[in-house]
Formats: C-alpha cells, sequence, structure tokens
C-alpha cells in the first residue's frame, strides 16, 4: 500500500496512519474546485477583517493576512502557484500557502470558521457571479433577437402545431416567443439570486462558534444582503444549487427547442433560414454538407444540463444533516452547467446577427397546408352561424380542395358555395396570408401591428433590466 | 381494424376514414385530465362572459352558457356525468355536453379560442390552486416544528457531520433547521405562483384571433395578474409546470433527508426517537418489528417526483413551437407530483405532535465522540495560541484518550497539561456539553437562547405568512 | 387525531395504539399492488406445495389451502373479492381471505416466508411476464416493418445526416434499421429475463428460516431456472426492476426516435408518409387539421418511462440493506412502464399497415442538396485522386452548382471538367440516384439486393426467434 | 466577428465563409476525443489492411499508412503531438498529420469510410476496453470480499430490515450479500460487450459505400464478432453507450448502498467498522473528526453515473436517423462514467482488506432489538401453533419485555408461559443468537456453514469467470 504522510494536512493531530495514495487521489478536489480562488480569498478578507474588528486579530497581523492573500492571488493569476494534491482543495492550499507566506498569523485565519461555512461561502459567491453572467448573456440575446424580430416583423410563414401547417403567423412574431422564453429564464435566475444571497460564513462546523464574531459585518462586506439563521442548515443547505441547476435546466430546454427549430428550418425540405458558413461545419465524406452544428450541439448540450440538475438531485436526496463529504460532488455539475449555458448562449448570440431567413421559402410554404381554413371558420360566424357548425363545414370545403389539389383561394365562389349558400364574394379577403395575418391585431397576437408593439415593450424591459 | 366513427368529434369535418379504436384508447385523455373539470368550466365561464360583453353572444345565449356549465357542474359533482372517451378530453365532454344541453349557444362557445389556450388556461389555474395548496401545508408544518422546537430548546444531542458526532448542539436547533428548509420551499413555489400567473387566453390555437377579444376582461375574471404576451409563446410553454416539479423536487429532497434522519434516530442504535405506534408498522413475520414505515415511504416517494420532474424536462426539450400532443404527456407528472407531496406533509404534520423524543439517549450520545474538541482548540486560541497549533494539539490529545479509553473531560488536568501546559483547571467547564453550547450564542448559533430567538422570528414569520 | 385500530392486521401484536387514519391512507398499498395478485396466488399455491412436502402441512390443510386460493382467485377475477385498506396490500388481503375461508389452515401458510421474501417473488414472476409481452410485441412490430420494406426496397429517398440531405438511400433500408434496433432491445429483455429469473423463495424476512424448506421445489414450481444465493440480498435486490426499465427506456428512445421521423415525415414540408385518418386527429378550432397524434404521443410517452427508470434509480441508491418500506414504491413505475411500452408498441403494430408512403415526393426530394455528390467524389478516386482532394474539387463542383442554382447532373460535362478535367461522359451515370443507390451492394448497405438479403435475414431470424 | 480561415478542414470545399471563432471554440471536441487516439489508430490500420487487400491502396502506400500512424502513436504518447482545435477531433487530427508526413497516401485512407462509422468504431472499441477495466476489477472486489467473509463467517451482527434490528446474521453473510450484487453487475456489462461487439466499418457516412470493401476483414481484424446489418443505424446506433451506462448506473447503485452501511457502521452509534486512518480524513476545525470520507464519496459519485445515464437517454431521445452532432455530446458523459467507476472499484479494493469490524459492538447489538422474537415464535408452531397466532402472541410478549425493560431471553419461563404455557424450558435455545442463525441452515441461509458454501462457490466462480 502506498501512502502519503497525513502529516501535513490541516486535521493531521489525531491520525497514526498515513493516508493511501489511492485515497489520496481519490478524495483531492483541488484540481476543481481551484476554480473558487477568487471567492475563496475574497471571503477570507472579510472574515479576516472581521476578526481584526472583533480583537481577534492584530492590525499587524490583519495586514500580512491581506497583503498575503493579495500575493496568492496574484500567483495563481500569473500560474505561479503551485497547487497540492496533497492538501486535498482549495481551501487548504491557500491557508498553507498563506502561512508560509506570513507565518503565525496564517494559521490564526481559521478561527471562528470552518471549512464547512467557509465552502458554503465561496460557492454562494460563485453562483451569484454566474448568474449574472447567464442574465447579462440573456438580454444580449434577446436584444439581438428583438432586432430580428424588427426586420422580419411583416414576414409571413406557416404556423405550426403538431408539426402541420394551423396558420399563417409572422418570423417576428415567431422570435418575440422567443424572447418571452428568455424573459421567464432571467426571472428564476434572479428568483434564484435573491434567495441564495445570504451569508453562512459563521456556521463555522454545524453548531457556530464561541468567539465573539459579527456575522452582519462579514455579510455586509461580501455584499450579501442578509445572514442566515440556522447554523446547522448553513453548512448543508445546497438548494441554491439545486434551483440554479433547475433555471438552467429549463433555459437549456428552451435553447434546444430553438435549436429544433433552426435545425428543421435550415433542412432542404424548409429552407427557411441559412445559418452561414461561419456557424456550420461540413462532411469528411459528403462534399455538399453543410450542417447546421451550432444548432445541434446546443441541442445536445441541454441533455448534459439535464444530467447534471438530476445528478444534484440525487447527490442531496439522502443525506442527513448537517456536512457529508458527498457534496464535494456538488461542484462539477455547477461548473459544467454553468459554462456549458454560456457557451450555448454565446454561440446564439454571435450566430443569430448572420442568420439570412428565406422570405420567399416562408411564403411559399404558408400558401400551403389551408392554413387559411380558420379563417374561413370565421367567416361563417360572422354570417351567423355557430362556431361548430362552421368549423363542420370548412373541414368538408378542405377535403374537396385536398381531391381536386387546389389551395383554399383557388376554389371559385361556385365551389364554396356548394358547402354554404352564406358564402359571397368577399370572402377571398380573408382567404389571403396578408388578411389572416393582420386579423388578429390583440395583445400578444400576430398581426404585424401587435408585434411590434410588443418589440417596443420588451426594448423598454431589456433597457431598464 | 375495429374503428369508432370519427363522426361528432369536434374536428371530424376533413376526416374520411374513421378512428381506429387501438387509436381511441390509445390517444384519450378524459379519464385523467377530468380532474380539470371546475378549471375548464370556470375558464369557460370566464370566455363566456367575455364573449357576451364583446357582443359575440347575445345575453341569452350568455344565460344559457352559464347556466348549462352550473349544470355540468354539478352532474361532475354528483357522479351523474356520464364521461365519454370518444369526445377524447375534458374540453370536448363538458362542450359537447353543454350542447346537448342548451342547444346553438354551446357551439358558439369555442368561438375565439382553441382547446391549446383553453387548457393551458386550465392548467394555469390547476398549478396556482396546487401551489396555494402546498404553501398552506407548508406553513402548518413549519409551525408544529416551530412549537416543538420551543419544547427542546435546551435539549442536547449530537450534531453529526459525515455522521459522526461533531459537536453538541440542541435538538431545538436541529427541529429549526428543517423550518428554514422548508422556508424557501415556501418561497420558490411563490415565485413560481408569480411567473405563472398570466392568463393565455386569446391565443387560440397558436396566432391569435380574429374577433374583437377583450382578453384584460377574462384575465381579471378568472384572477390572473397579467395576460400573456405572445400566442405562440401561450399555447407551446410549459415552464411552469418544470419549474412548480422543480419547486416540488426539491422540498422532496428536504422531506427525503428529515425521513433520513427520522429512521436513523429511530433505530435501536441511535434511540433518539419513538414516532409512535399510529405512524409505524409491523412486520409480517418478526413479531417484535415496529418500522418507522411513515418515514421510509416520505423517503421513497421522494423519488417520484424527481422522476415526474425528469419527465417533464425530457417531454419539452425536443419541441418545436407551437402546441404538439406530446404535451398531453404534462398532466399525469403534475397530478401526481401534487398528490404525493400533499401527502408526504400532511403524514408529517399528523405525526410529529406525538413522536416521543428521547432526551437521555440523545444527551449520552453527545457525550461520546469527544465533541468538546473544538472548545478544547478555542479555549487554547484564547489563550494565544493560533488556531491551526491548537487543533494540532487537541487532534493529540483526542489519540490519548482514544488509547486509554476516556472522554476528554475524563482526563486529569496533568494528562492534559502534557500536551500544553497553557491548560488550567478553567478548561473542564468548555469541556461540558452545556458550556460548548450556550457558547454558540450569535444569529444562527446553537445556543438555547439563539433558538429562542429564531422560534420568535419564525412565529412572526409564519404569522405574517 | 381519527384512527383505524391496527387489530387485526397481521403485525398488531406488539402495537397498543391504534394507526392513525392519515397514515393508513399514506401506506396503504392494495389500491395497486392488487395487480399481483396472480402472482401472489401462484406463489401462495408453490409455497404451499413445498410446506406440505416437507411435512408442514397435512394433506387437509394443503388441499384446503389449494381450494381456498382457487376460490380467491375466481371472486377477485369476478369482481366479487372486497379489497380492504386496512389490509395494507395484495398478500394480506389475500391471506385474510383465505383465513376467514378455510380457518386455521390459513394461518399455517406464511410459515418459513415473509412478505420480503413473497412480494420479491411476485414482482419476479410480474416482471418475468411482463417481458414475454414485451418481446413477443416487438417480434410482431418488426415483422409488421419488414413486411413494409420489402414493398420498398426500391423505393428511394433522401437519406439525412444532421437533417440535410446526404445520400440517397432506399426507404426499404431505412425501415431494416427500424427493425435492428428493435432486434437489440428483445436482446436486452431477454437478457434482463434470464438475469431475474431466481427464485427469492425461503429468504423470509431477511436471514432464512429455521423450517426445513426445500427451496429447488419451490423454484421449480414457479418456473424459476435456480435459487437465489443469499436471503440478504434476495429480499433487497431490486436490480431487475432497474435493468427492465432500463431496457425500457432504451426502447422508448427508440420509439421516439421514430416517432420523431414519422412526425417530420407527416409535414407538408415532408409530404413523405400518410399515416391515416384512423391514427390522426384534428383540431377543435382549426377545420384542415389533420395530426400525426400517435406519433407524437407515442414521442411524449417516452419521457415518463425515462422518468421511470430515473425514480427507480433515485429510490434503490440510497438504500441500506435488507429490506426498507421505500420499496413499496417500486411498483408503480414498473406498472406506468409496461402499460406505456406496450401501448405504444401496440399502436405503431396497428398503424404501420395503413400507412401510406409518398414516393414521389421521396423521389424529388432525393433529387435535391446535391445527394449524389460523394459519389462523384468516389468517380475521381476511381481516376486515381486521392480521395481527400476529390473531396475538395467536388466541394467547389457543389459551390458553383448551387450558385447556378443547378443541380449536380444539370451541370454539362465541359462545366465539370473546369474543376477537374478528368472527368468523362460517363460520370452522369454515377449522377444518378439509381446509380449512387445501386453502387452501394455490400452487406449493410442501401442497395435494394443488399435491402432484400437483410429482409431474408431478418425473417429467418423472426420465424425462429 | 474574429473569424478563423475553413480552409484547411477536410470540408472547406463547398464553403466560402470562414468559421467564426466563437463557432470553433464551441464545436471543437479535439480536447476531450483525443482519449480515443488508440482506438483511432487501430481502427485506421484495420481499414488501411483491407483498402491494401481490395487494391484501393497499394503495398507501398499502406505500409506508408502503417508506419506513419505508429509515429503518430509514439508522438502522442510521447506528449510531443501538436493537437489543433481547428482540426476539430481526434480523427482530423490524426489524418492531416498523417499526410504532412507521408503525403498523398494519406489523403488516401479516408476512402471508403466516414468520420461518422469511423467514430461509432472507435467508441464501440473504447467501451470494449472499459468493460473488460471493470469487470476486472469487479473480480478482483469480489476476491477481497470474499475473503473477509470468510473471516467473519461467525462473526455475529443484528440484521436489519427498515433500520431495525430484525434477526441475528453473520458478517460474513452479509459481505456476501454485497458479492452477489457485483456479480449481476459483471452479467450486465458482458452481455453489453456481447451486444455490441459488431462492427459499424463500412457504414461510410450513412449509405455504405461504393468502393469493394470487405467488411469481415476489417471487422475480424478490430476483434469484433460480426459486422453491423444497416448502414443508417451503424452511424446512428448509440444504445451500447445507454446500455454501458445504465449497467453502470446500477452498479453505482450498488456502490452507493455500501456506502451507506459503511459510513453508518462507522458512526460512534453503531461502531461496527473502523475503515482506518489511510481511507478517512479529519477536519479543519474538529480536532477529534475521523470521517468515512471514501465511502461518503462513493456515495455521492453514484449521482454524476446517474447523471449521465439521464444525459445520454436525453440525447438521443429525439434524434432523427442518421448520424446528428447532437452526438458529440455522447463521449464526455461516457469518460467521465468509465473514471468514476473504476476510481469507486479501486477505492474499495484498496480499502477492504484494512477495514477493521468490531465484534464486540456487533455482538452487543445484535442482543438489542428481540431479534430472536421469529425465532420463539417458529418455536410456538412447532408446538402446533398456526404462524398467525404464534406471532400474535410473541407481539405480547415483546410488549411486555418492553415494559419491563428486558431482552427476551431475560423473561423467567414463568413469565413467558403467561402468555402461552406450551413453552417450556428449551425455548431458551432457540432465543440465543447463536441458535437463531444456525437454524438458517438451508441454500442462501445465514448459517455459518451455508456463508461457507457459499464462500467456496463463489471462489469456483471468480476463477473460472
Amino acid at each position: 500500500m502506498s501512502q502519503v504522510p497525513a502529516d501535513g494536512k490541516p486535521w493531521a493531530g489525531r491520525f497514526s496512519q498515513d493516508t493511501d495514495r489511492v485515497m489520496e487521489n481519490f478524495s483531492a478536489s483541488e484540481h476543481f474546485d481551484r476554480r473558487l480562488y477568487r471567492h475563496d480569498i475574497e471571503g477570507s478578507r472579510a472574515h479576516a477583517k472581521m476578526l481584526a474588528a472583533a480583537g481577534i486579530l492584530s492590525a499587524d497581523e490583519y495586514e500580512a493576512i491581506i497583503d498575503g492573500l493579495g500575493t496568492i492571488r496574484e500567483q495563481i493569476e500569473a500560474g505561479e502557484f503551485n497547487w497540492s494534491q496533497r492538501l486535498e482543495d482549495v481551501h487548504m492550499n491557500i491557508e498553507s500557502r498563506l502561512t508560509d507566506l506570513i507565518g503565525d498569523a496564517g494559521k490564526k485565519l481559521h478561527t471562528g470558521r470552518s471549512r464547512n461555512d467557509q465552502v458554503a461561502t465561496d460557492i454562494r459567491l460563485f453562483v451569484r457571479e454566474a448568474i449574472d453572467a447567464i442574465v447579462a448573456r440573456l438580454g444580449v440575446l434577446q436584444s439581438v433577437l428583438v432586432e430580428r424580430a424588427e426586420t422580419e416583423a411583416d414576414t409571413i410563414m406557416p404556423g405550426f402545431t403538431h408539426m402541420q401547417s394551423a396558420q399563417p403567423v409572422t418570423l417576428g412574431h415567431h422570435l418575440m416567443a422567443w424572447v418571452e422564453m428568455l424573459d421567464r429564464d432571467a426571472g428564476r435566475f434572479n428568483d434564484c439570486r435573491t434567495r441564495l444571497n445570504v451569508c453562512p460564513l459563521g456556521a463555522a462546523a454545524l453548531a457556530g462558534t464561541s468567539y465573539p464574531i459579527d456575522r452582519e459585518m462579514t455579510a455586509e462586506a461580501l455584499g450579501f444582503d442578509t445572514v442566515s439563521g440556522n447554523s446547522l442548515d448553513s453548512v448543508s443547505d445546497r438548494d441554491f444549487l439545486m434551483e440554479f441547476n433547475a433555471a438552467a435546466a429549463i433555459l437549456a430546454v428552451h435553447l434546444s427547442r430553438i435549436a429544433e427549430e433552426l435545425v428543421l428550418w435550415s433542412s432542404e425540405r424548409f429552407g427557411f433560414v441559412d445559418l452561414g458558413d461561419a456557424f456550420c461545419t461540413g462532411s469528411s465524406i459528403m462534399p455538399q454538407k453543410k450542417n447546421p452544428d451550432a444548432a445541434e450541439l446546443v441541442r445536445g448540450k441541454s441533455a448534459r444540463v439535464i444530467g447534471n440538475l438530476m445528478a444534484l438531485l440525487v447527490l442531496m436526496k439522502g443525506q442527513p444533516l448537517a456536512y457529508n463529504r458527498d457534496n464535494q460532488e456538488d461542484k462539477e455539475p455547477l461548473f459544467d452547467t454553468l459554462d456549458t449555458v454560456v457557451a450555448c448562449l454565446d454561440v446564439y448570440i454571435a450566430m443569430f446577427p448572420g442568420a439570412q431567413f428565406n422570405r420567399p421559402r416562408m411564403l411559399a410554404a404558408a400558401s400551403e397546408g389551408f392554413a387559411t381554413a380558420t379563417d374561413l371558420a370565421d367567416y361563417l360566424v360572422r354570417r351567423n352561424m355557430p362556431f361548430r357548425d362552421a368549423h363542420e363545414i370548412v373541414g368538408k370545403v378542405v377535403a374537396a380542395a385536398i381531391d381536386k389539389g387546389l389551395r383554399l383561394d383557388q376554389l371559385t365562389l361556385e365551389e364554396l358555395r356548394v358547402f354554404c349558400n352564406a358564402i359571397d364574394e368577399d370572402v377571398f379577403e380573408v382567404l389571403t396570408l396578408e388578411g389572416s395575418v393582420s386579423a388578429r391585431d390583440h395583445i400578444g397576437g400576430t398581426a404585424p401591428a401587435q408585434v411590434r408593439k410588443a418589440i417596443a415593450s420588451a426594448r423598454l424591459r431589456l433597457k431598464n433590466g
């Protein structure tokens, strides 16, 4: 059994046997949790400040600690920090280095705290930042989409239900539907941010501490809104990770739904959009291929975000209070979800401005599929027929048109009047795509005028954000 | 191929072939979505009211519809409604019956709406009610726990990390940790409620409608805060179901974590609690058994809530806009999650008041495991030793105590001073459980005084709710 | 607190307090596990037979038990059995009724067993049957697809990668790809069946029993291949449920992928297939709609199967040995998965024979998208150009054709020779769809001759399978 | 928009615009799929061999390719290979380097294949190897457990159901339950191996190839059992990844269940095992802590394996045939699952030999909780009382013993006879733990003799396995 000395580890006092090498490899987390270095240093600075104010650290010790932490941050950012697996994690790597740099004062930094409340603080700071990064990108993506929606406010395309042509809509309206989806995402992330912005420092291992700490002071220094109300809960709570990842999973579902449409619209069968050479790739064997890879990858990447959410729920589900080592597994899904979501948003932000919509193909598609049949039924209702009867009659008109291989507006008035003699010459106005679209002129409707109102309203919201 | 006539179905006009019997069984949803009957009728009443105000229905027609819907509701609640699989779903069962009852006016009710916005409205109403039911129970359960916490504010028990004795805490403090967890759950449900309380009616199939509808009027009649901003989004959005189920999954994780502790505490190895004969069951073979079944079932049932969340995310993930029939699958996970969560809350609410905590067993357990070792380290720090050095020394003291088979407070002063001669007679005060607990006297700490403050604050919160 | 007497429950001896009504509702399972009645009775018959052979039951007692169980089965199947929630589950309902019917002999049936090994046996019998039901349907569906594949062995359609036209394939080839997928599904179910076909009876509560039982005898009577090797494992093992549900989830993914294609192929944009009026439904508002609901529902239902797998994994993940009440939650996901998968297979089996493929639309689509570009590259390779260079040149040919708005076979020889003067008149043969398809004439290739070979081989497999 | 030239990419011919930098970062996979380098080279060697045999490569070209691939493998393993993100993935990095090294022959290697069948081959080779690595470790872990089981074949401990003391068992029996669980795991992995060992090479992009390839030759060279039967399926099938990950998830559930028990047994409340300093770590604040981190981490890591399975199911669920870029996301969950499972197995293999079981604590625990109550009931049955009546009476005996605060074997004969006068002096033999355990002497039972038989049988299996 190859072993590594426990000696030097921050908890070695009561151990008589060394750590097994297999175990050290298995349990070390510094290779991934070093990503928290900024948050860890920030937390330590606030903690030291409070310890100094409480008289637990002298002014000199406090200054030494602040200086030392500053040096460490610089070393890390310059790539000159010597990370050690033996020191297990980011916290002990930094604390140990601090003591190397400044001596005994470094050994006093951990007074009145534990890794349990320290890591809880670090992750909250990290997730807070993560949320801000995501919400900012959501705003940018929405703005990009709003721009495109304005240009395409009059562009007619088929609206689909069940992937069947349903009614004509405008592309601007469709793009604004995506903007709405992203709006709710931002709301969910912001709610999560509010709920998590609570400082756990002071909970120490699980019971609080016997030192005369000032928790509000630390909380304020770190930008938290308040302090946590229960020390046991403070070190065992990972709700904010589950909630963050749930918000991310719903966002990923949205990005995947958009991707699904982009992939379809890019196919020769639809031909509605060209995503641009810059966001497509080709085939190693088929020389003609131009594939919508960006959209496909976004669609695929939603799977890992959902997988990460499941992992976090499973992780937490069976744990008794307070802290268990299982929780070390909470960070990699968090990092992966953040990176994935940000990358997907970035690629959409970069891609949409150059996407070329093919208006003729969209218009041609809208004119197929009897998309104005509902307008014909509505026409009959306005001639005092109950809606259900009108629906039944138009169904028969459509069946006849299919038999003849004609569109509704290609039937003659006589042919139409076979089914209902309340139909007059003015019916042909309601059978046009433009007439159909313009008629849906209420809030939320697809009429170009309404789309422009929705755009104006979204711009205001994004500006005030 | 056995078939059932399409004729009579609300969309039969253009169909020439009947529906296959296998298909009808496969696709009908009335056997589960009838649970939405109240919300469907409520939605239809509001829609009819608006149609009447817009002059689309006459006063007589409106009254006939309202009366007819009232009759239908009574019939359903009396168990006298004849549900028909042929009519597919709750919506068509009710509309068809309405027309049977009142004639042509019934055929006009669907003017300006579609099943797509109708079902979206119904589910939102349902989820809103579901949230209120859950949040109310969360409050009751919190109150129950706060009561128990008050009685146990001074009860000392071991606080665990890694399932190892860590530091003494009070049972009241532990129970209040659970109250905190449930508090965040209520917050998440309420945020979801705010976000979903938006009326989709008027979106019709996907594009809006050409009738002169008044969407604000319908929204207000149904208690919605506002109207949805995009018709395509309105009929395809199921965010609120995913968000509701995510909140429920996190709650289920909490209930499972509590259950995990109750199961452990009920075991002979812990002996901390007797959940009462009324909430335990026995064994078919082992006559002595009294099993904490309620807790085990809560723990087990969390799995299905997580499974339901997974199902909903998978369901939505690949869908292009707007409505697809896949969405019929959104209801059963919703119903199951609601029922499961409510049943778990109800059983906890009923069980906790009668649970008997075993204070002597808890106290005895707290006195094992060197739970005041941290207090000894803190004692040394107050004698000017850096924390890291104090930690190291106390580690060695513990190792020695293990060798001797003694507790820390059973070591003599001389034995202690072997490790550090800064230790004096007053050390024995900090080694007591009571001293340890009382010393953690800051907000969030386990000191009985702090627990009582937390209780007072929780009561205020619950009262103002 | 409303209560129900524990008295009469099979474990009431040591209980002094009655069961809370909330708890009884919460914990009873007879409303769903009654579905195991046949398997429970079958298990009891085998157990009684063994007890009689071991001299634990007299011949008279044995006969009385067998007769009583027969009566109970008849009563259940006639709908005349009075299920009681107070008796908790299917096992105790049946045993209690048996004692009512035949007196003391009934009280002896549970000798040497426990509900723990009893339920483990019942579920294994149920899953074994479930697997046989699914595998039989997989065979029928494969046969249906093979029939269609034969008719469409020469039908040319575009093969897609990235939803872009890639190379022409035959529809028969595509249908046979589905047959391959289903073949692996059958394999997974059969492997699961082999692994689960092990009898847990005799494990009793968890430790085995002190009676002189003959486990092989019971196992043989129930058609198990062997007896389980460890009693603790026997009552805690639910691997077969996880494995069954994993196989079902992969099958559901396959059925969903097929559904995804059917939905696309049914859309006006593709127009490749008409699934038939009998398997489509219409819209409540849009008279022209004919939606591929069967396919959409299959796609949606895959979500619940995946959710059920998740639930089962979460359920088992944290359980210490041996039996815990959490396991009561193992049955509903099992039942739901079985019903869902069977219903989806049944609807496909009913639907495929009537689906009408639109060969002209498929052929027209195949001729777009430069699907024979790879053939042109291969042509150049045969003229001694390295493949990478050929790929590069054909890429430029395609770019030129896009500019001119022409298909590859519409370019003149001169236009082609601009890019490579090794091109001769015979190039036009390789640019035809038929030429391209026929050229892929090796095992697994899309050439009609190969498709027919694959069909013959599948038929043989299905016949012997 | 920062861009990188598409030029030089293997599909650049038809592209006129460069790749966006954001897109290149987003879509490149070489940073993780380089892990497949050995399998990619192995696959290319076999493909080249077949091309040479078919006359598509000259002998010289073939030799140059083999040499070049050898050089590349050496460079990669020496860390001297210059990986390029621009070349997207491992396949193009290697092919491009090959052409740099050997010129035009390198450009011919891709003749008759595509990245689609190439990557399908690479992953199958990788998973095959992964399965062998896992199955080998399963055997080692089983052997380690069998050794411990032999030493503890007579060690009495409480057997738990519902975490309550149920009946006495032997520790050896409990350890052998774990061996059984792992046995089924090996079976699942091996079944998966058999099913995946099918060669997809020759499917090319999706339709097969027009070159005269010999698929059996390639398959044989790569150790595959056979060739795939359908080219469309070959490039779109990822069943083996889902099945592999499902097997891994069930294994992870097992490892987590074992971990759950180790964590409990390590707690002071149980005190059944000391996992050793070498596999525990301490606390940064509490000097006395020795935490069972290895077990907690294994328990936690099961969550990510379940998450990975969910990710893969979600990934595949909505994909139409044949290949989509989503599939690039299939590799990271695979790698993570493999690494996680192997690490968990390795830490168990290293830890178990040094774990110290505390026999006195186990024995003491077994003597509590009325664990022999079932034996008393069985005793009454042997005196001709129906089991149900015996169960009822013993329940009352237990209730009386609880009142008196005595164990069953501490009641006097008179006290016992109050409940049933069929009880005689010999009852005290069945109330001993040893008597109880030894009485369960049938296959699968906990009697030491049976445990030793199970050990012998497992050893034989492991030796031949």
